[in-house]
């Protein structure tokens, strides 16, 4: 409705039913498909992502944060849309890899193996363990099996006895001089909770929003920059450092649209409100005025990062800000989530799409062109796109 | 005299006269002053080497690499220029906070520490001792002190015992799944051990020199490509993966000028005259065909590669590539290291140099325009530089 008057008025020309339409149809017969039709590794299992523009497997290593992530996708797409057998059949092929091949003896997962399953790059990253836990939940959601409510519940729980020495011996830092602190993973955790709840209950889940809200909104927020800080020292102070001036203004938006959808679960409108306008103010920050896009890391005191990859431009910033943006329109009515919409939109579908070969390319650099002619990677995989065109278009379908 | 045949066919315009007083004054007017007013550290000791454009200190952590490179090139230049005290008592400052604030309990160099000298990440990284002992061996040849010639030795003798195993508990590899090596530590041992050849005796740094050659020329060096790679298998065999297929083309020309050093040392012209025809091709092979350049990284099978700013241009790279083809030149009378060096030369000048602040520029982007505007950081020092610099003076100076 606010749309109508937005048009009426002149201020925009955002059609959202065409959008919702839009972002159905790339999901279902541009990315989707690319995925079913390239990742699978019929002999081994589990899903290969290091897939060249027009699909072909140019290395074979698994990456188990990639391996979980896809069959999320694939189970929650089967979930929320339509029970395809095919989609059930992707989930299951990634499992079963997984399962088999995943974990050391503790449980804990592996980062990285190779086609065949031996393992390569030992558990050193925790979020291998998050996508792990996602997957199976999501995949029990479609196929309730003890096995998987095990496994992801199991992982959970490791993950909350690991969380607060989470990268154990391969922690680098001389403990006691500068303890700082990141919002990842109790952003993390209060998502997994929710992926969970069917599993952990939501008794339980509630019991992980109040933190990550005062974390969030309180502790990394700062309140002179308006801006959310990727770390802090432990007590919540800015830390004067290459780490305590680092900007990630994707993981900031994406952070938002998180707490957004918190904010509805809690029916706080407060919050809803002041999470949007973060958002808004971080895109604004982020955004290239020379060259379009959003950067991928700033210094908040605009020193030199140490990222030189800072000024490049990567899919899922610019995706998980169209959730953002579709979001706080939608819960809040901001005819300026509109506006920013319609440009990041035209950024990313002119940039990163691509029409040939299916799915989005990954990064580009600072003028939009592409850096890696690639679909998928050590890093990249089948996640944040599809996510993010669920994500709108269902945002917009049920606007009205 | 090569220089005046070639000027007479009309196949260079390069002055070899003028160009070693370019780099001289270079390095004496513009490079070393830099870090004689800007990084000194007069309240702690030690370096700041986190400069802006400007000189003026942006981040005040210090890493043990910079800090031994930068007493190394003081006490060399001292050494082999000119006896100036302002120059032992910059080696001095740096050596002093080192010696107090450097090395945990069993002697390993930490990465990094703060100002004040608390140490901040662990001694994870081998290269931090290898630039140490450079440092104090260095500085021993100055100034011959007991102290200093102990933490030289110790330290080389401590990275010989860690050489096999030096990422320790670090070490993120599963093992016996893939086991790699890189060229990067026999190349260093046996540079280490050259520069240490005061302490250590000639017999023993003789002993070095056969297995680099040998690693180097034959092991990393790929007949088929004509090229270095980063990574092989420990039998010497190309492995299929991101990094088996990685190429470093600074790094391989870099170590084309050590192994050329090593040939004059042996009189080995063949040896010679071999890193020389594979320094050109790297050249030829890393050089960007429509914005100019060396590529920093590159896929041998010309995949997507790892690195995000695998495009970007670096100093150290480039004015290796300097040397290279200088001492190319004066080894071999190969007029393609002329008509090279005025190419990279011309292409460096133009980019990476400062003419109003002082020091080069370390991060271009693809195109060439500056991506991150500092003197210092992380990862740049007073090293690659002010030693290209000299190396380039000295050898065309050493030309008639």
């Amino acid at each position: 409705m606010q749309i109508v008057e937005a048009k009426a008025n002149g201020q925009s020309r955002v059609d959202i039913t065409s959008y919702a339409e839009l972002y159905k149809n790339e999901l279902l017969h541009n990315v989707l498909p690319f995925w079913e039709k390239h990742s699978r590794d019929e002999v081994n299992g589990g899903f290969f992502t290091c897939l060249n523009r027009e699909g072909k497997v140019y290395d074979t290593d698994k990456f188990m944060w990639l391996q979980g992530r896809q069959v999320w996708c694939f189970s929650y797409m089967y979930h929320n849309i339509e029970w395809r057998k095919e989609w059930m059949d992707m989930a299951l092929l990634g499992a079963g890899f997984m399962e088999k091949h995943g974990r050391d003896e503790n449980g804990n997962w592996y980062f990285s193996t190779t086609a065949e399953g031996k393992p390569l790059i030992q558990p050193y990253n925790i979020f291998s363990d998050c996508f792990a836990a996602m997957g199976f939940a999501a995949l029990d959601k479609i196929l309730p099996t003890d096995r998987y409510k095990e496994i992801a519940v199991n992982t959970f729980e490791n993950i909350l006895r690991r969380q607060n020495n989470w990268k154990g011996k391969y922690n680098k830092s001389f403990e006691g001089t500068r303890s700082l602190k990141s919002f990842s993973l109790p952003m993390i955790l209060c998502n997994l909770s929710i992926e969970l709840e069917h599993l952990l209950g939501t008794q339980r889940v509630n019991s992980f929003i109040p933190t990550v809200i005062h974390e969030v909104m309180d502790v990394f927020y700062q309140q002179d920059h308006g801006l959310i800080l990727e770390n802090v020292y432990a007590d919540g102070s800015f830390c004067n450092s290459f780490e305590g001036r680092l900007l990630n203004p994707g993981h900031a938006i994406e952070a938002m649209w998180f707490i957004m959808d918190l904010g509805k679960r809690l029916n706080d409108q407060a919050l809803i409100q002041k999470a949007c306008d973060i958002m808004l103010h971080t895109l604004e920050h982020g955004w290239d005025k020379t060259f379009g896009g959003i950067f991928y890391f700033m210094d908040v005191l605009n020193n030199p990062p140490l990222q030189l990859e800072w000024d490049q431009k990567l899919w899922w910033v610019h995706v998980e800000a169209l959730v953002a943006l579709a979001k706080g329109y939608a819960l809040t009515g901001d005819d300026r989530c509109l506006r920013w919409f319609e440009k990041v939109h035209d950024y990313s579908w002119k940039h990163f799409r691509d029409e040939a070969y299916g799915e989005w390319f990954g990064y580009l650099d600072r003028r939009g062109d592409v850096l890696l002619n690639a679909k998928g990677g050590k890093w990249k995989g089948c996640f944040h796109i599809p996510r993010a065109l669920y994500q709108v278009w269902k945002t917009f379908e049920n606007i009205d």
